[in-house]
């Protein structure tokens, strides 16, 4: 397969209270502020039914994760952490959605820098597995 | 951000018993079949405590999936479902670690399509959320 085809399309934009990542928690469950993902006009129509959802998972991209870091010295490999650090730094967040406001998702629970890149949202599944 | 950044690195491929879409079962979770994920060479050093986690989230690319779909005739829209017809086709699979051998990861749940490039391993949140 051609590596063209593994270029992401960026479909929105991550408006939360956290500037820097220093500021965002470690995992968007342990906190209840509220956020929102701007979804870009050309990707309005997927949004179609996401009102009926009570949970979302929102996929970003983690702008400045250090993609070369594969292990740390204690022996922590990237694939064993949900560290923003590793070789394709694709963040995986459930979320409980508040509204959906025009192309906007309210939701809570998202750890992203503000301004993160959004890559898919999508139904979170009901089973923990 | 330059579109350069959203390149997805393939960190691995998915050895499954289905050989085409509608083989996989809709959701992982759905089946028992053992299946497994080959991590290339330059980044089994980012396995390292894996092997002490039960469950992980498997992210994969679905080749073959229409990139152009938005919605349906139904009204539902790609971001309301999981079904891999999305802008960016990345599903997000939880699975259940059966072992660590080398650098293969057998796994339980995995949804993929024989030969589906992995972009990303990373442990199953506890919450539900």
């Amino acid at each position: 397969m051609s590596t063209d085809d593994l270029r992401l399309r960026p479909i929105g934009v991550a408006r939360t209270p956290y500037r820097t990542p220093a500021e965002a928690p470690r995992q968007g469950f342990l906190v209840d502020d509220e956020a929102s993902v701007e979804v870009f006009e050309p990707y309005a129509p997927a949004l179609a039914g996401v009102e009926h959802r009570e949970r979302l998972t929102v996929v970003y991209w983690a702008d400045g994760a250090d993609r070369e870091f594969l292990a740390n010295e204690r022996g922590e490999g990237a694939f064993s952490k949900r560290t923003p650090n590793r070789p394709n730094p694709l963040n995986v967040c459930p979320c409980e959605l508040v509204a959906l406001e025009g192309r906007t998702l309210r939701v809570r629970g998202l750890d992203a820098v503000d301004g993160s890149t959004v890559v898919d949202v999508k139904p979170t599944l009901r089973t923990g597995r």
